[in-house]
């Protein structure tokens, strides 16, 4: 094993690079644009160049490093191939190819976003110890990344961990963007928090703190609660119940022993895990009630810390 | 790899033994009475007798076995300890090791029924070729098991693949079994359809050739769905959306691409997949909804197979 490797973090506006011994500490992390016109090509060579400079800084080359590992927002086959990034403007890709020759042929894999935070927090962060661990990300959207024996659950058409669009009411009338209806984002994501809380609000005519903020997003929302607004507390027990059904779900299929909750929702802290415990004790079989559920430790960090450990 | 093995499934009523050669070929199988009484002490002893005797006809002893693979109906730990099986009258026990030590030392594992039933199928049954699999059992109960690339999901709590007690209806008044409300189980197992069927005949004047019957059974019910009979064909339907519903949690989380349906509701044949089929194309995130969908090859011979493929 090689004493460095490198993880990089492709998305959208942003590539998130990093620096880690192979032990896992982190030495270094920077950020480049990610240039997604004429379908992404620089992508490649803009982090090749953009690592070269880091080891050269250093005193290092390529050589020096066990490989670089990427994580990317879509979905991975088993090869490194992605199978289309909308975001970053790929079609199918060979992205584990083309990395590894634009850096003299170095080892390099490929992960999809939400399973390489899982990995990184397994490794690194909230799920340090465990091997059986589910991360879900509520972000804009609800991301999941699946754990089981300490390896990465990739499905065998690259969607698994795709609690995001299990379904969580079958009776919902609005579609969601994957073309489904009544998918957990739907209700639990940053954005349909504060959709929920318009309509919420609209059916009724119960005072809240939450009337006087114009379209109150889910931060605000988890802020008012914590204040004790009991119609804010209500929309909070609302969204803990369906996402902790779908984790009960979770506990039917592969058993983790910790949930890891990140992304931007979960930066309201732990008025979050709390609410979703109480209905994740209810509603999971009794042999898997006692998983943890505990706040994400590695924030923005976590694709990198992931993206390396895949290597290792 | 030695030439042979045996598998051995033990059950409430009799312990099904096969031996095998490692290749998978089962050479001869045979049955033993369960011993339940005193806490079920004298079933390590039956198994090592009745393959001792069998071993002996042909020549062999215990030294051309690369193992003895066990199966029960309860939790088991990833070190072969059983965590409570009602059916068979065993508490805590060290199941692998007691066996090893009735044998000689050989090597054994110990695998949950439903968790055997899924790696024997996927080994010699309707997984072949398949390594990211999902098996329900719909007998009395629903079990299931999960594979994923080629291994069972145990679960760190013993309760991978419970799929019967995943929550269909947050709704239900009554209590499963397991003391939650509304599971999988409540609804889809030989009984529960049976029981579906009592309520929705009640509720309704809906004539049904069911109705000549007393108390159908859910294979009388799929037989009459199967004449034709509208109110049956409603019924399967009904009981098809819930199993869908379960199996899109499933692909949600670790992505099959096969879906195995055994246990004796599936001896109902192609009108059982047929339906479940349909639902599940429209619940599936998209992504996943060209999962296969068969039924499970290996009948009752399921547990001994896959005993024996988690030796090799």
């Amino acid at each position: 094993m090689k004493k460095y490797a490198v993880g990089a973090d492709i998305g959208g506006t942003t590539v998130k690079l990093g620096l880690f011994t192979t032990e896992g500490d982190l030495l270094e992390k920077w950020e480049i644009p990610t240039r997604t016109e004429d379908n992404g090509k620089n992508i490649f060579p803009d982090i090749a160049k953009s690592v070269g400079e880091v080891l050269e800084h250093r005193g290092l080359t390529t050589n020096d490093l066990e490989g670089v590992g990427l994580d990317v927002p879509g979905p991975v086959l088993p090869d490194g191939t992605v199978n289309r990034s909308v975001n970053i403007g790929w079609g199918v890709i060979k992205a584990a190819e083309i990395m590894s020759a634009e850096m003299g042929g170095i080892r390099t894999t490929v992960l999809n976003d939400a399973n390489a935070a899982a990995l990184g927090e397994m490794w690194k962060g909230a799920g340090v110890g465990h091997k059986d661990v589910c991360m879900i990300t509520l972000g804009t959207g609800v991301g999941g990344g699946i754990i089981v024996d300490g390896k990465i659950v990739p499905g065998a058409f690259g969607a698994g961990g795709e609690i995001g669009h299990i379904t969580i009411n079958p009776n919902e009338k609005t579609q969601c963007t994957c073309g489904k209806y009544g998918c957990l984002e739907q209700y639990t994501s940053g954005r349909g928090i504060a959709k929920l809380c318009q309509m919420r609000l609209a059916d009724s005519n119960e005072p809240s703190s939450l009337r006087d903020i114009d379209n109150p997003t889910a931060k605000e929302i988890y802020a008012e609660a914590g204040k004790g607004d009991a119609f804010a507390l209500s929309l909070v027990d609302e969204v803990s119940s369906q996402l902790a059904m779908a984790m009960s779900f979770v506990s039917g299929v592969t058993d983790p022993d910790v949930f890891v909750i990140g992304g931007g929702v979960s930066k309201n802290g732990p008025i979050v895990t709390e609410h979703i415990e109480k209905f994740f004790r209810e509603y999971a079989f009794h042999a898997s009630k006692d998983a943890k559920i505990v706040l994400a430790k590695l924030g923005n960090d976590a694709g990198i810390y992931g993206a390396v450990r895949a290597l290792l």
